[in-house]
């Protein structure tokens, strides 16, 4: 123990700290100022921001024994709070810069101590500031957060007012289409919104804190487990087994499809007989402290005979491979794709045919918050589960017979959440936490490291694709073959959905008669597949939009003249044989064309002996909602107060549920005359709100947005005065009218069939993207430097959160296309190890254009957004590297040791 | 374990809690709101109000499981922030608001409700307002509480400027004898100020939590100690024994007079052969939460042989009484008194002769902090106490042997202290928590519930007094003679001092040329006694304050008159025979004079058959420092930047240390003409600053003034260039010359002989105290309504400090006067059993006036404060109710039934 004093936010504290504990650890547990937000916690993400003595310093990195008597600390709660907000803070609400909202802090601790320094930055001066000091954004694409700096500064500086920052209602009061900030956003920029470690941190005394003991291989038996060590460590309350689990100990893909070889039932909560991957829960020490419960973790004795170890589908899917999970194959669901006549004799005669094989890998979501959540009982027995979950309903009924407990006692509550981009689609710790809760019968709690995050929840599956197209000599597509597999890692959830993906995805965009194909899902030993934005278009349109360049290049074609010939118009039909709803692809692509001409020629003008430029193009096409009949719920209620309350589960990974949900109701309730602050939203809690489905897919804003506005409607309809007006609180309870009106709608979708045709989306969203690349030819590094999306995503319904969808997006599109990667365990278990995008990786040059065709089936004409911007963003990027330098990239990311190879090898 | 929304400070934050814990531990230890004091946990202090949805909730009472779901709650963090107070918080300041500040947030918060309610209060709906809400206020009178409501809802209106409330420093920078705040004031009102258990709280993990077993009688023989149960409960990690202490297992009074029957090593650590007195501690449970250590403390199994319990003097004092220490009478110490000649004959023959026996008893100090305190070991192994000491080098020395530990491994520090008021001159849990920490290894921290606080903390000791005064029959005193009977309890630490109190201050004020009498220390079974403001002066000077009435009464004089005659000229010598320094009382009765005949006509026109009306009046005298050559030691040193820190160990009681040190060292620096924010303050830690001796008597301003301005003056003169100007640091260093420079000074005094004649203090306060009371013939009960005090404390400091000091000492003595006791250890175990006065015992109208007599030994001219409001004020009060009615109340408190029976008696 040490004892100091610091001027912590202005005012001098004695402190009494261990000095091997960090300054992170010090504010967040000793000052309860959770502000400070430990993400990757080894001084890579900056989200641990905080000033020392004027210099920015990431808090998780430096020691309280390193700590100067009588230094000054401010953190974000010493900036602004609610009733007081910094410029900074202002400037981050009006530019969206809070999407998750996990990292903003960081980044506005950073900001405030730049414009200390320097009160009048460039925007350059900005990006080279958030780089040295490594503040990471995983949900903004940076831009906004530039955007609100350099706002910031000028209100610091006096040339802009802080009123030119507040949002301003337009004359009609309606919010919909406007900037209006998210109802979170005042929490996140304060730092008084709180996460899972946060809100873990604030549970009361007697809370058990757990360690997991996790495999370090990736295929073995387990021998024996010996927790008797364990057990006499300090602490420790609990060593908890798959012994002491209850049901099944298994979580359950639930959806799985009839032609499935696998029952569903491959995922152990706690490993009993085999691990199947590296990290695989196999004990949780449960303590009363986390240093204790890890320190107990390292006492578990496992005893492993090691399995070949099958790291990627080929291996899997080889003669001699061992059945991973014994009775079912490895290769278990094919999912074959036949539109239009057979494709043979058209490739038989085709005039041009292409063929590539393509592989976009592992791509790990990074989150800057690692995965967290807790559980525990209330007085009538029930179990609260509270996790990151963006499928409540769904994760209650895959987790509830594993644990061995009804799913009527099992609440599910999604705390605020650092990011998640799909991968919490799958339940990760929920089962874990639950298990150890109803074993020790008390509230118990779990934060991963950011090394856990990386290795032990799933990532993105790869394809390996071969495809062939076959087009007339004027362009026109007449036919496609695709084959492709997909690396789903140990566990079946959801990898049957995925490998439909590829049929409905591959060749998305385009009128193509004639379909052939075959997909199939392969069970390996590398980390298990989960939902990642833009879930299986990543993989399919990066093989049918790069070998869609390869066809122009054939023909001597411009590629967006090849692309403008075949995309949708009246009369087209997707992949599977659907109308595909609007036709607004051309007007996109028209959008785009001058804007791409001149992104040609000033490429050509711009590049160099050493620095080659180009641009590239790709079409990104995406379904919004669950393949068919989707449904969500949601309730309305109006309150003593005049206010209306919003039920819904519609899960926030930090794309704006909040805001979603808010626009859509005030849309719906205008007749009411309410301003938006008078609407509650009383969300994501299968306790309080009912079943608005998962927030995948992009199906939320449609989905959920047509439940949520179904309610409302189905209010003011039931407060409608018979004479005109509306019935006030006190007249429904006098006339014993209801006050709560439940909202759903079901998508009139139908399911792909065995050929994986069908009608599985009623929304689609559309866009093309350009990139405008430089290439040193020296390094083969390739340097992104301006990004443009013209996308029709239907009637935006905030505009704030669909910038900042759009730009997230495209900042991931190129991590994807450049660096990101999870295939070496060891190295890509660190963000800067895995390619995470940091500010100057990602241009600050990004354009985003709108075509707003309304959607038929969407709430007020709106389409879904979050996946669209990575649908294909990567293929824009390859393809303008072959534009400038001829070397062309089918395997992800395109290292610059890859586009090297490839210029040597040209040479 | 229950979920809920709140809206805390402005933003909806998820809340998990256990139902059965209180709203103030889910702020304080969920969200680290330490702005959320707990004082007595009873709902009866009201320093844990919050705002809930409007409301004054006091959160210590009110259950987690019966907040509504969605209410909202403001803590102070939540109305403004040292970057951005709130006009309450600023007028707070401006009024010296927060003298310890333990109160300030939950008055402050109280006080904003207040003026959302009402905009516009008179102070008659202020003072109602914080009587309602229970805010209770130990240091300040309530008076400059209602002046800062009164200015912030001025402020709000828009009738007054923020900028009206900021301290303006006068034009030559000076800022000694003005109302400069002081240096912890922003921390105080936003709340961010950390308090012993606010530290304890964020203390880092592996801090075991202590739980003490005590002993529920007052007197008994120990059979035996049973912990095996204990041992055994859930977190429990050790139960320290006596057995566990390696010392002595004693705390030594140190300063133990020569004829002192006992040898000062009586008190024990832990209990080993016997208990002493209610409360003494017998166990410490060491475990991982309070909650465990509580229930485990429960296990200990305490066998004992009750034995007589003597509770008061006479009852010690019987022939039949056994030896509470066996080996020591427990009449172990005998203080006489004799100046001038003998005084039997002069009372033989004196003209008038007064006489009458008083009783003033257990006061209790009543801080609205209950005692707390934690301690650990450094990585050299030495032992870190920290508490509220104010006697942090004294309790060093005490407590090191009792402790086994070499006093050179022992570091003491002050946490900022919710209150002391004297009660912290004797070690309370500081050898507790070290026994703990050396038995265990771990850190470990002790928070006293406010039960503990004040069944098992020192109290006033009561004086049993006979007091003899013979008069000519002009008024003019011939002779004193007294007798004094002090109950110290069963500790005889400083008892031998504080009985030569009596003969040091029975009588001053008074040139009276003839003393004699005996005073003795009595060992009894009841509190300790502990040193409390004013320190012995509240007996002593009570007894002769009501007896001058009474010989004022038999001469028919007016007793402002005869204390006229009689009090201190040139050539009149103090009761020990000393020069009283300066000769201002003529001056100080003078000052009164025209106010006390305007209160008495007043009085007289506004009695009323059912209510009678008077005036009472009384002088008080009080030294300052330790008896006879009292030292301090301050350091100053340069630092680089051009700033000087002051280090010394000059406790804060909440009296305003830190306002002292730095207005003496602004004063003693001003040649360098630094700006009192240039000054920085090293306080309070053994580690860190000199030894400047305890914080009693009124000695700091005075010793520790001298030793910080010698400190400061040797620092100018190292500075000193020889051409003119002074040297910067650089220029120091360059010339090797000294940074740091320390300050020493040792009061020229002599300590008493055995006939107490000496001159014990070098610096004397003087006062006179008038009381206009209202007694209600009906019921008896006495309200003040007016109080004035005239005094001359030299030249002031800080205005602010000295009028707070003021005006909290005088509602200090109403209390004393009229309610306050803790005689009945169950019945005054509470604030309001014990008679605590809340604002509407204490009168808005209080009026100070300043005679300000430079001190030739002062530095800069002050004289102490802390001690003269409290000597005599209740003699006042007594002296007005006989003034009133007639009925004279010679044994406190006065209590309605006493005043009633009184008048019943007279009737």
């Amino acid at each position: 123990m040490i004892k100091l004093t610091l001027n912590v936010n202005g005012v001098e504290r004695m402190v009494l700290a261990d000095p091997e504990s960090t300054l992170a650890q010090y504010l967040r547990e000793g000052l309860g100022l959770t502000s400070v937000k430990v993400g990757c916690g080894t001084g890579q993400c900056g989200s641990c921001s905080v000033i020392v003595d004027g210099k920015v310093v990431r808090s998780c990195s430096r020691k309280m024994g390193k700590m100067d008597d009588g230094a000054s600390v401010t953190t974000v709660e010493g900036i602004g709070t609610p009733q007081n907000l910094h410029p900074v803070q202002l400037a981050w609400i009006a530019h969206g810069g809070a999407q998750c909202g996990f990292c903003s802090p960081g980044f506005i601790v950073s900001s405030v101590a730049l414009l200390n320094e320097n009160p009048k930055p460039t925007r350059e001066d900005v990006r080279d500031w958030f780089q040295k000091h490594r503040n990471a954004c995983r949900c903004t694409g940076y831009k906004p957060l530039v955007d609100a700096v350099m706002d910031a500064a000028a209100v610091l500086r006096g040339d802009l007012s802080r009123e030119e920052l507040l949002f301003k209602a337009p004359a009609d009061g309606r919010i919909w289409g406007t900037k209006y900030p998210r109802p979170t956003a005042v929490a996140k920029v304060t730092g008084t919104l709180d996460y899972g470690a946060d809100l873990a941190l604030k549970m009361p005394e007697g809370t058990l804190r757990c360690a997991l003991v996790q495999a370090e291989v990736s295929h073995a038996k387990i021998l024996s487990i010996d927790t008797s060590e364990a057990e006499k460590m300090p602490g420790v309350f609990k060593v908890v087994t798959h012994k002491d689990v209850r049901g099944k100990n298994r979580i359950t893909g639930l959806i799985t499809f009839p032609s499935n070889k696998g029952d569903g039932w491959d995922r152990p909560i706690l490993c009993d007989e085999k691990v199947f991957q590296y990290g695989d829960a196999i004990a949780i020490v449960c303590a009363d402290t986390e240093a204790n419960a890890k320190a107990a973790a390292a006492k578990v004795r496992v005893q492993l005979e090691q399995l070949p170890e099958y790291m990627s589908a080929p291996a899997a899917m080889a003669d001699d491979a061992m059945q991973i999970h014994p009775g079912t194959p490895n290769i278990y669901f094919v999912q074959k794709i036949a539109k239009g006549e057979d494709t043979a004799p058209i490739f038989a005669k085709a005039p041009v045919v292409v063929e590539d094989d393509f592989y976009v890998g592992r791509q790990p979501h990074m989150p800057i918050e690692p995965d967290t959540g807790f559980a525990f009982l209330d007085e009538e027995g029930r179990l609260h589960i509270h996790s990151k979950s963006i499928g409540l309903h769904l994760h209650l009924y895959m987790i509830a017979p594993g644990l061995g407990i009804e799913p009527e006692k099992v609440i599910m509550v999604q705390n605020p959440a650092g990011g998640t981009f799909g991968y919490k689609f799958s339940p990760t710790m929920e089962a874990l936490v639950g298990a150890a809760c109803l074993a020790t019968g008390r509230p118990v709690s779990l934060n991963y490291s950011w090394f856990q995050q990386q290795t032990y929840t799933g990532k993105r599956s790869p394809f390996f694709i071969n495809l062939r197209l076959a087009a007339d000599k004027d362009g026109k597509l007449l036919a496609m073959e695709s084959d492709w597999s997909v690396d789903h890692g140990p566990y079946s959830e959801f990898g049957d959905l995925l490998t439909l993906r590829g049929a409905q995805f591959i060749g998305a965009g385009y009128d193509i008669p004639a379909i052939r194909g075959e997909g199939r899902t392969v069970c390996t030993n590398h980390a298990w597949g989960s939902a990642f934005r833009a879930y299986g278009s990543p993989q399919s349109e990066f093989a049918s939009e790069v070998l869609m360049d390869e066809l122009a290049e054939k023909l001597g074609m411009d590629p967006l003249e090849l692309r403008y010939k075949n995309v949708y118009r009246k009369g087209a039909t997707t992949p599977t044989g659907q109308d595909p709803e609007v036709y607004s692809l051309p007007e996109v692509l028209d959008t785009l064309r001058p804007r791409y001409e001149a992104a040609r020629k000033q490429a050509a003008a711009a590049s160099t002996a050493a620095v080659k430029r180009g641009v590239g193009i790709s079409v990104g096409v995406y379904g919004c909602g669950l393949d068919g009949p989707d449904s969500s719920e949601a309730d309305a209620e109006l309150n003593a107060d005049g206010t209306v309350t919003v039920f819904s589960c519609w899960e926030d990974h930090g794309q704006g549920a909040d805001a979603g949900c808010l626009g859509t109701a005030h849309e719906a309730l205008r007749p009411l005359g309410l301003a938006p602050e008078k609407i509650r939203l009383v969300m994501n809690d299968t306790n309080l709100a009912p079943n608005s489905g998962p927030a995948g897919g992009s199906r939320s804003q449609v989905v959920t947005g047509r439940a949520v506005a179904a309610a409302c409607q189905a209010l003011v309809e039931g407060l409608r005065k018979p004479g005109g007006g509306f019935r006030s609180y006190d007249e429904v309870v006098a006339a014993k009218l209801p006050l709560k009106y439940r909202g759903k709608w079901t998508a009139p979708g139908t399911a792909c069939d065995d050929n994986a045709q069908g009608s599985p989306f009623v929304c689609y969203m559309y866009g093309i993207f350009m990139a405008e690349v430089a290439v040193e030819l020296a390094t083969g590094k390739t340097t992104v430097e301006k990004m443009t999306l013209v996308s029709d995503i239907g009637k935006i319904n905030n505009r704030l959160v669909v910038d900042g969808q759009n730009y997230g997006g495209l900042a991931q599109g190129i991590g994807l296309a450049l660096s990101e990667d999870y295939e070496d365990i060891k190295k890509h278990s660190t963000m800067v190890g895995a390619g995470f995008p940091y500010i100057k990786q990602i241009p600050d040059d990004m354009e985003l254009l709108y075509v707003e065709t309304p959607r038929p089936e969407g709430p007020f004409g709106a389409s879904g957004v979050g996946e669209l911007p990575l649908t294909c963003p990567h293929a824009a990027i390859i393809n303008a590297i072959h534009n400038a330098c001829g070397v062309r990239i089918t395997r992800l990311p395109a290292l610059p040791e890859k586009v090297l190879a490839g210029l040597k090898a040209k040479a």
